[in-house]
């Protein structure tokens, strides 16, 4: 039998995924599943998207261009200008969902064997893309102590190597819910220019902002033209996951020219997400300040209830709709598992991603859990009173 | 300014768009352009296909599982049974287009410096696959004097290497025609095994088969299952090329399970297209037989007036939708561009793909041009006639 890849066998599995069939076998006995480990929201697709491809009166549904049809990037353009973001629409390629605008920007900046600098915990597909590309990716450490606030400028400095071509942030973080500061970008621009590296900046969360804090972009960062890219997303934005739109942004004239051609190999995103991508971004403000008003609701129970445990840690998300915590367990894989299998409290039990899997220095985060608050705030009490009693019980 | 990636920089530009610009002025300045270049077929997307998006009634346009819906993946399954094709819905993985069944077949079987032999003129994009996954292609010639039929299996044999990990056919091909017939496909079958390859088929154009042929897949072949990757599409089958939906399917377990890691780093092929693609299935037989009626008679259009023309030599098309013509120029690049820039009969041109990008072998087809016959019967006669009168007055 011919042997497959040594890159598909060294590509990980979804951390989510190894529990999934624990999860349907609970179903399947009847257990109700709080499913706070993913990264789907409940809230609903802004009308004006969905009825855009019930009303288009296409008889053809043909490709578009590679870098995605003119008008749609021209009116991407103009959200990012009202969000102080100066882009023009040939500085954008639409892709099928931010992971394949990663994996352009990987492709074309880095080969085999070089390297690329993420703070972790990250998002955990960075190493999929990473392995695919044969990237190595160089973790630097942020602490939840630190609430995961970038780590110091030194510690990037010593894993720099001739082999680094980029340092990648995700910001607002998942899984941390960390939000940089200007400042943070600031200095992360002064690296990024005196080693001569790109900096990928992964903003699928920009309007998942709370506090009253703002966001500030790579893109808005002047002197930072050249090493800029921006990975962008509808995915959350619009809860509109399933449509696989996002776009890779940069200045950099050769990183589009790049991206474009392998945009160009796989001819086109899809053409109804396209339309319902351009509908969305008509959708009226209040819809935005609903969703906002309704996840701080959502992290402000969460937070308060878990940090009520004994034993509990938690990290204060500023942004996105995760936040990471730490349990007084020694495996949270084990653990996880042990929720679906095992326990239950009145039928009813809880789904958490164990947290190994959004870092890649072996060993750490092992005691932690990502937390997503895609459920309603009742839902969410609920299962956070489930965590405190399994944790009352389980034994490691 | 950071340097992007050599594999960025090898990536090839589609062999078409290098002559986009000249066909945009030329629409500029008026002239009528009849395109022979493209592989976007002018035909109407199935309506039950159509309005599957208009009638859906999704409140959240979710991701579904990153294999495709089971729902989806089983009507797939019967689709293929009615085609003598025995898979299982946990055969397959829906992708994004054929275009990602091809990345993921790469990407799961073959590291960087591995080799795929591929019988040339091939489809251009396995150039920008292989650029992007690192491997080389190892082209073996098949000749227009032959129709394009499979190349002698000595021919194989001699370029297999140590390195060598798949042979990837199109069967129909593009830009050929050609249809291998069942003792051909025999014949891979027997050096795959022999040398413990994989044989990846690129089966896209399955229904465009012409004159009572019949189309034999790799999935049919008794003995092939650990061997055999079969990438499939509704683009061309239903004519919904923007769906941007396809399937990698495949009876060797560790193939799916691999290209699910894949697929898992992804999240989700898009929502809205697998709807779509799911009513396809449903299209009447009609349809069908309309399409290949409306294809031969195209074909037998093109073929007999391209005939007519002094010094063009043709190969007649058992399948798909396009032609390979070899004119009586030397470099079919300028031809391309000199009918665009600086010729016209009453103000029409054509535009016609050249060639060479169908080539991985330098030098090789430099006086061929692939004509799509996506266009009606009449624009044919009309784009025929036009590049006879050019024929008569070119000078290279
Ligand atoms: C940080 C981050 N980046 C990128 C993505 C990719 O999302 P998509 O491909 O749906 O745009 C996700 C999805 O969860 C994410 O959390
Ligand atoms: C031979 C062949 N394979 C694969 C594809 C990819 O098509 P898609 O990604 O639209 O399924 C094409 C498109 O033209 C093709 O001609």
């Amino acid at each position: 039998m011919p042997s497959i890849s040594k890159k598909g066998q060294l590509m990980p599995q979804s951390p989510i995924r190894k529990l999934a069939p624990f999860a349907e076998q609970a179903a399947k006995e009847g257990k109700t599943i709080y499913y706070l480990n993913i990264g789907q929201p409940d809230i609903k697709t802004p009308q004006v998207a969905l009825d855009a491809v019930k009303i288009h009166s296409l008889e053809i549904l043909a490709y578009t261009r590679s870098e995605g049809s003119e008008d749609y990037r021209r009116k991407i353009a103009d959200y990012y200008l009202k969000n102080d973001i100066k882009v023009n629409h040939d500085d954008i390629i639409v892709t099928t969902g931010g992971s394949e605008a990663l994996l352009f920007a990987f492709g074309s900046v880095m080969d085999v064997d070089d390297e690329i600098i993420i703070p972790e915990p990250f998002y955990a597909n960075y190493n999929g893309f990473s392995t695919a590309s044969g990237v190595k990716v160089v973790p630097v450490i942020s602490k939840i102590e630190d609430n995961f606030a970038l780590p110091p400028i030194e510690e990037f400095e010593k894993l720099i190597t001739p082999k680094t071509k980029a340092i990648l942030i995700c910001n607002p973080g998942n899984p941390t819910g960390y939000l940089y500061s200007k400042e943070e970008i600031k200095k992360l621009a002064a690296i990024v220019k005196k080693h001569d590296l790109f900096l990928i900046a992964d903003e699928v969360y920009r309007e998942f902002v709370y506090d009253g804090d703002t966001h500030y972009s790579v893109m808005q960062e002047l002197g930072l033209e050249d090493h800029a890219i921006m990975i962008d997303s509808v995915s959350k934005r619009y809860s509109m996951c399933g449509a696989r739109i996002g776009c890779l942004v940069s200045k950099n004239k050769s990183v589009i020219q790049t991206a474009l051609k392998f945009a160009q190999a796989r001819l086109s995103p899809p053409t109804l997400a396209q339309i319902a991508s351009e509908a969305a971004l008509a959708t009226p403000q209040r819809y935005f300040d609903n969703v906002i008003k309704e996840y701080v609701d959502r992290r402000n129970t969460l937070i308060t209830e878990l940090q009520k445990i004994d034993g509990v840690k938690v990290a204060k998300p500023k942004g996105a709709f995760y936040c990471i915590a730490e349990l007084p367990v020694k495996n949270s894989d084990d653990f996880a598992q042990w929720l679906l299998e095992h326990f239950d409290v009145d039928g009813e039990t809880i789904m958490v991603a164990p947290a190994g899997g959004f870092y890649s220095t072996p060993g750490v985060g092992l005691n932690q859990v990502r937390i997503a608050y895609v459920l309603k705030k009742e839902s969410l009490i609920k299962a956070v009173n489930i965590l405190k009693e399994a944790l009352k019980v389980y034994k490691d």
